[in-house]
């Protein structure tokens, strides 16, 4: 029997006249495609066309919910109300769903961005307010986020499908969490070094930790980055290797 | 047989902090909510109070879909491209429509607001766009607009229902258009005059021009306003007058 | 030899549509001006409008400078980095002068507002942030703030002017800092006890806390509140209460 | 005796996450950067590092002010009131001009952006308006905008000083007015044919029209492009065109 994959990446993160990452690329490259709704990035155009090309590729369309903050791309936390949370998430899914079903396909999945997805990591009351917002939305969106966090145990326990992601070119500790971005070795750049730690990954469900011991690493869905250089080629690695090893390639709801 | 008539008026529009309108008094009175999408006016957190409130008193809740542009509540023209307008008017309707949904009601009409409304009345591409978008997020969805307006007709030829809607407090010319606001008597303030208007727009489908006159004025939706002091106490009035009458009130929708 | 007192209130925080507190009223009675800066609150003409008024009234037009966050009012903490910081503040210090000066005034001081504010009573980065964009712009302005806060510390330590507030509706503690408001009893609402309790502050330098014991609270500024029903009332009486007991009421830059 | 021209270039328009244009290699080139003001894009980080990149090369900063409108870059007409213009116009220079100061330079002229621009060639009153909020800002700021238009005209009227542009890549009519960007042959790409024209413009203040007639420009000032592809290139070719016919490359203030 042979294992499955996910590959899920950020997308339709130009706003207006600026433009960021090469969505048509990764299109091509990824099952799952986490679509910005606005509030970091994404103007409505960019959306549309965004949402067209994923329908027309057979990609998944996530919504990508993040902090209403476009000067600082939702990188930065805010400590929102849990009231102000849930109907700013609910708010950004059904855009994105409004503007996704005049494409012909619909929101499949939630994945926070930024700030959020890190916040919610551990911060409980924001994580419960944007798994509350998922449930009230549609209660068989699942919830992409890190092993471990806050915001998928609270996914679970609400009943909401909890999908775990794995990072391609982040580095691990011997206990399984992401080494901290600013240690040396965080971030891995070798497209085919990247790739065979991915493929380590789905196939044993086990990848060298930064310590050089073996860590468990079992992710439902792997997450590429699309807006550094090299992106592409990195994502082309990370597939090319995949099907290589008989990896069978498909959203998580396939 | 007894006249129908819908009543609807313009909610939603605080913004975080800023409150505007009396929409709690509002809501017992009309039978359509407009409600402000995010564009104009409109935080997520108000849409939220505004549609769970509108679902509670049974009142259909109306998209009211404007130009991005808060510093000037949607009140200015903007040469926006058909393709933005579209993309900025799908995502408006989804993210109202989101919201409603998690608060039992839907959206079920879409009111364009202000220099939107006013521009489609003429402009024939933006009325194109505002129509492929309501159009292309459901079919079965009315427009409310101005009877003769670019928009209306656009609607009709689509196969999109065009809901005629007259003004409570505005004076009509002879030939049934509203008088120019910044012409002396354009606007009217005696709520019990505006009340007998009213009920002779929908009783008899003719009411008193600016110059004395008769003229047609057949509406499906009578619009009252909501942030003007006094709007309160005029909506009674109307509200009371259409009863008196043996109207009955009822969304266009029932 | 008489006392002096400044008294302060936050002005400008209309937003295109929306109408916030009653500035005419308050122009009236306070000495300094916090008026927005467009980050919190303040569209440009509201700016133009209200640097006009205070140039007319003789009062003292301050940068009332928070965090970019419309949706917030400013009063969500940030975490933005110290270099964003800077540049944000400058850049509002800068339009509100810009402002003033078309109007015959000036900045001529600055006052952190609503997260902004409390963040830099204890946050040293955020708070060495600002000190460092208000001695960019001018190390003549002085910054208003919370007496034993990281921000003024950091003013004095770089050579800035700090200016210390009270606020004139907020219980004490026995140890002199504010009452959180969660708990009852820390916001005062009777117009002449609070009119009372300033006159203590600024004749005695001492105040009732929430115990009961005195505590010493000797302000160069006292913070009236402006966007409450009621706050002209509370101004007035605290004005006439300084009045006759002959403190004289004038900017702490006069 | 030697020619002498101005080159300038549109600068810091990136916004947080979103670059755009080589601005280091364009303040390399040009003598005047028309600085973004962060109505259309240009957040306050953004406009720290270009001040102070431009300070530190010896070009003059412009402040380049637009319709608030980020999400259409201010290339849409907006029909904002000139009360209004008159405060954003004023708003946007004062926050550059705070800005320029921390880094050593100042705001030196205005450069109206992308719509505003258009607009202001033939809309009087908006032309007014910017041209009453330069003026109440700084008398001695000059204006730069397109020969013959209406912002240009009520500047000298005014008494502020005029600074007529040319476009580098743009072909002229045989009346001397630009062609038309749709119409084909509107928009030069060929480097080495675009610098050759601005130094027949400089030198002989004729050029060819599209017509092939020749006709008379003579600018104070040659706008560059810095966003398009080559456009760094062409900025190059037309630079050193410029100083191999031995015209003298400075600001229209030196």
């Amino acid at each position: 029997m042979s294992a499955t994959i996910d590959l899920n990446a950020d997308l339709g993160e130009s706003f207006g006249r600026w433009q960021l990452g090469d969505d048509d690329a990764l299109l091509e490259l990824v099952t799952s495609a986490n679509v910005a709704c606005g509030f970091h990035a994404g103007d409505p155009a960019t959306l549309v066309r965004t949402c067209q090309a994923a329908a027309a590729g057979g990609v998944r369309v996530g919504a990508q919910v993040g902090y209403r903050d476009l000067a600082g791309f939702g990188r930065r936390f805010i400590d929102v109300s849990p009231q102000d949370l849930f109907a700013d998430v609910v708010y950004q899914i059904g855009a994105l769903d409004g503007i996704a079903r005049t494409q012909g396909t619909r929101v499949a999945y939630v994945k926070p961005h930024g700030a959020l997805y890190n916040t919610i990591v551990h911060h409980e009351e924001q994580a419960a307010a944007v798994v509350a917002a998922v449930r009230a939305v549609d209660e068989s969106l699942p919830i992409l986020g890190l092993p471990g966090s806050a915001v998928l145990a609270a996914a679970r326990e609400s009943g909401l499908r909890a999908v775990a992601e794995a990072f391609a070119d982040r580095a691990y500790t011997a206990d399984g969490v992401l080494v901290d971005r600013r240690r040396p070795g965080a971030v891995l750049n070798d497209a085919e070094a990247v790739a065979e730690r991915v493929v380590a990954m789905v196939v044993t469900g086990r990848v060298r930790s930064i310590d050089g011991s073996d860590v468990e690493v079992t992710p439902d869905s792997v997450c590429l980055h699309g807006d550094s250089p090299g992106a592409v080629a990195m994502a082309r690695a990370v597939r090319s290797a995949l099907s290589t090893a008989g990896v069978r390639i498909a959203s998580f709801l396939d």
